[in-house]
C-alpha cells in the first residue's frame, strides 16, 4: 500500500490516453473503463426506468408480453472493418446496424443488443470513445437498447485497433415467416436502392483515393423500412441485406436455398454515378460490393407494385425498384440480361477482392 | 468461366488446410466453411426438430412460454485466451462455459447461444475444427443450443489464431432476484471450491512450465450447480463467478456494489496444493487468479448450512465452504484474517499479471 490510498487509480485521460492490458484484466482499470466510457454512453439507449446493476448479464422484461404468439429471433455479427472510420460511418455504427439489420431481415422488431469489444493495446482512448458514442447514437436512432457487454484487451500486434461483436434479440409477429428458402418461381425481386456505396466508401478511405463526388457508406438500420413493408398485405417471402459478397452473392444464396433460378435486368439495378465510375476505374463490379443499408425483397409478383410503393414512401427505400424475376430454370443459378442486351451468369463472389469490409 | 464449372470450389482440407481471407468474405468459401465445419458440429446442440435455415438469424420458440412471469436474461463474453488449448480446456469450451455461467449467475436457465468468430488468416483448419467440436460438446453437456453465428477473417498478424465472442439468453424464474448489489451485513459468503486452477493452467501452458502434479483448468458450466442451490429455500442474494481478477477482485466488486464490508478467513479458502506451490514459486496470489468453474454465493447467514449441503451434493460443489461474512465496517473494502492470524486488506486486482487468461 506504501502510502497510496488503497484502490487509488489515476483518472482515465480520454483525450490523450491509450488502452492498455489492465483495461481488460477485470480489475479496477476495467471497472473504470466501464464506468467512464461504456456506461454513460450506453445508458442513453436504455428504456426508461431500466438500470444496469453491474452484474454478469442484463435482466429484461418479457419481450413477448406485448406480442402473444410472437417468436424470439436472435442474431450476431463480428465487425472487423478497416479503417475504423470511413465516410458515412465507422465500426461502431456498423456494429449496431449490422445486427439490427440481421434481425429486421427475419421480420423481427429489434429490441436489445449485447456488445463485446476486443481492443488492441495502444488504441487511443479517444478513438474508443468516438466509436462508443457512435454505437450509442445508432442504437438510439434505431430504438434498440445496448444492455450488456464485455471487453478484452490483447497485446499490440494481436488485433487492429478494435473489433466489435454484437448480438441482438428481437420479436417476430405471429404468422410471419420470412426465409431465403421461400422464393418461388414467378416471384418478383425488388431492391431498396443503389448498390456498392459501402464497399467503395471503405475501399476509397483505405486506399486514400479521392473522387470528385465523395462516396459515402449507406450504413443504416433498415427495420423502419421493413416495418413499412410489413404493414402492407404484400405476400413477402424473403428479405435479405446484401452485405459481404454484394447483391450477386446474396441472390445466389437465396437461389441456392430456395432451389430456384433468377432472371435479372442489369439496367434496372441502380448504381450511383460516382460508384460506377470508381468501379470502372478500379476494375470492380458494384454487384459484388458490400452494402450496409439496402435490402432485397422477394414477393408474390402480383404484390410487387404495392410493395414498391410502400418502400418508396420510406426515406431508405426511395429508389426501390424491381430488378428481376424468380424462375424455375437452372435452379441455383442467376442469369442477368446485361445493359448491352446480352445474357451473363452471375456467380457467387469468389476470392476476396476487399477483405475486412465490415 | 474458362472451362471450370460455375461455382466450382475445391473441397476444404480439414486436416492440412489453412484459413484464408476468402473464408470471411461472405462468398462461396464462407458458405463452404459453414456447411462443412460449423453446421454439422452445432446441429448436434439443436433442440429436436429445430432447423437452421441459413438465414440472418435464428427464430426461436417463446422461451417464456413454459415459465409465465419469468424474465429474459442476456449476456455476452469475448474470449481471447492464449494459448488456444490448455490443460483441462480450450478457447471453445471456455466460450460456452463463460456465457453459460454469466447467465447462471443471474439465476437464469441458459437456453441459446450465438457465436461470432474472428479468425486469423493462416489458422490451421484442424485447430478450428477442434475448437468448434469442443464448443459443441460443451454446449451439449450444458443443454444449450448454439443457434446462430458469424465469421470474419483478418490478415495474418491482425489477431492471434482466433477470438470467439458468445452471447446467450436464458430465463430467470419469477420472483428470483440476484445481484451484486444485494449483499447485506451479516450475510454468509460461500465459495463452491478451490481457487486459481484456470489461471495457473493457462499460465503454465503458456510458459511451458511443468509441475509434478499437472494443474488443469476448472472450466465448467455452473448452471446445474445453481439449479441445485435454487431448489433450496435459502435466501440467496448474490451469485458471481470469480473469473478475471479472481476471488479477491470479484468480492471487491460486490462489496462496492452493495456498499458493505467483508471479513474473510484465508484458512477457509481452498487452494489445491499444486496451485499453492506454483503460486509460491512464481510470486502469484491464488486469490487473484482466474477461475472458470467456481462460484461465490452470498446468502442469509441462517441459511448458509443448508445451502452448503445442497452445493456439496453436486459434483461441482463438493468442496463448497464458508469463507467469510458480510459486515457493515469499511463499506467497499475486504478484510482478511491471514493464515498466520494477522489482518490484511484484500484490494482489487491492479495491473494485469496474466493478460489473456480467458
Amino acid at each position: 500500500m506504501s502510502g497510496i490510498k488503497p484502490g487509488y487509480i489515476r483518472p482515465l485521460d480520454l483525450r490523450h490516453g491509450l488502452v492498455d492490458l489492465t483495461h481488460g484484466a477485470g480489475g479496477r482499470a476495467s471497472h473504470q473503463l466501464i464506468e467512464s466510457v461504456f456506461k454513460p454512453a450506453f445508458a442513453s439507449t436504455w428504456p426508461e426506468g431500466w438500470q444496469a446493476a453491474g452484474d454478469d448479464g442484463a435482466v429484461l422484461t418479457n419481450p413477448l408480453a406485448a406480442m402473444p404468439g410472437g417468436r424470439l429471433v436472435m442474431s450476431t455479427d463480428a465487425h472487423v472493418v478497416s479503417p475504423l472510420f470511413f465516410p458515412g460511418g465507422d465500426i461502431g455504427a456498423l456494429a449496431v446496424h449490422g445486427t439490427v439489420n440481421d434481425l429486421a431481415m427475419m421480420g423481427a422488431q429489434p429490441l436489445h443488443l449485447s456488445v463485446s469489444f476486443i481492443l488492441e493495446e495502444g488504441l487511443p482512448l479517444a478513438d474508443l470513445v468516438r466509436v462508443v458514442h457512435s454505437m450509442a447514437q445508432a442504437a438510439m436512432n434505431a430504438h434498440v437498447a445496448i444492455v450488456t457487454g464485455d471487453t478484452k484487451v490483447v497485446e499490440r500486434g494481436k488485433a487492429d485497433g478494435l473489433y466489435i461483436s454484437t448480438a441482438g434479440i428481437g420479436i417476430c409477429p405471429p404468422g410471419l415467416h420470412l426465409s431465403g428458402q421461400l422464393a418461388r418461381p414467378g416471384d418478383a425481386i425488388l431492391l431498396s436502392g443503389s448498390v456498392g456505396e459501402h464497399g467503395m466508401a471503405v475501399l476509397s478511405q483505405r486506399e486514400g483515393l479521392r473522387f470528385e463526388a465523395p462516396i459515402e457508406s449507406d450504413c443504416a438500420s433498415l427495420h423502419g423500412l421493413v416495418a413499412h413493408m410489413l404493414a402492407t398485405p404484400a405476400r413477402l417471402r424473403v428479405l435479405r441485406d446484401p452485405t459481404r459478397g454484394g447483391l450477386a452473392t446474396t441472390l445466389n444464396e437465396i437461389a441456392s436455398a430456395s432451389q430456384v433460378g433468377m432472371q435479372l435486368d442489369e439496367a434496372a439495378i441502380p448504381v450511383q454515378d460516382a460508384v460506377a465510375a470508381a468501379c470502372e476505374f478500379m476494375g470492380l463490379d458494384p454487384l459484388y460490393l458490400a452494402n450496409e443499408g439496402k435490402l432485397i425483397a422477394i414477393c408474390d409478383a402480383a404484390d410487387a407494385d404495392a410493395l414498391l410503393q410502400a418502400m418508396r414512401a420510406h426515406p431508405l427505400g426511395r429508389q426501390a425498384c424491381r430488378i428481376g424475376t424468380v424462375t424455375d430454370e437452372s435452379p441455383g443459378f442467376i442469369q442477368m440480361r446485361t445493359r448491352f442486351g446480352g445474357q451473363r451468369m452471375l456467380d457467387w463472389l469468389m476470392g476476396d477482392p476487399l477483405p475486412r469490409i465490415c
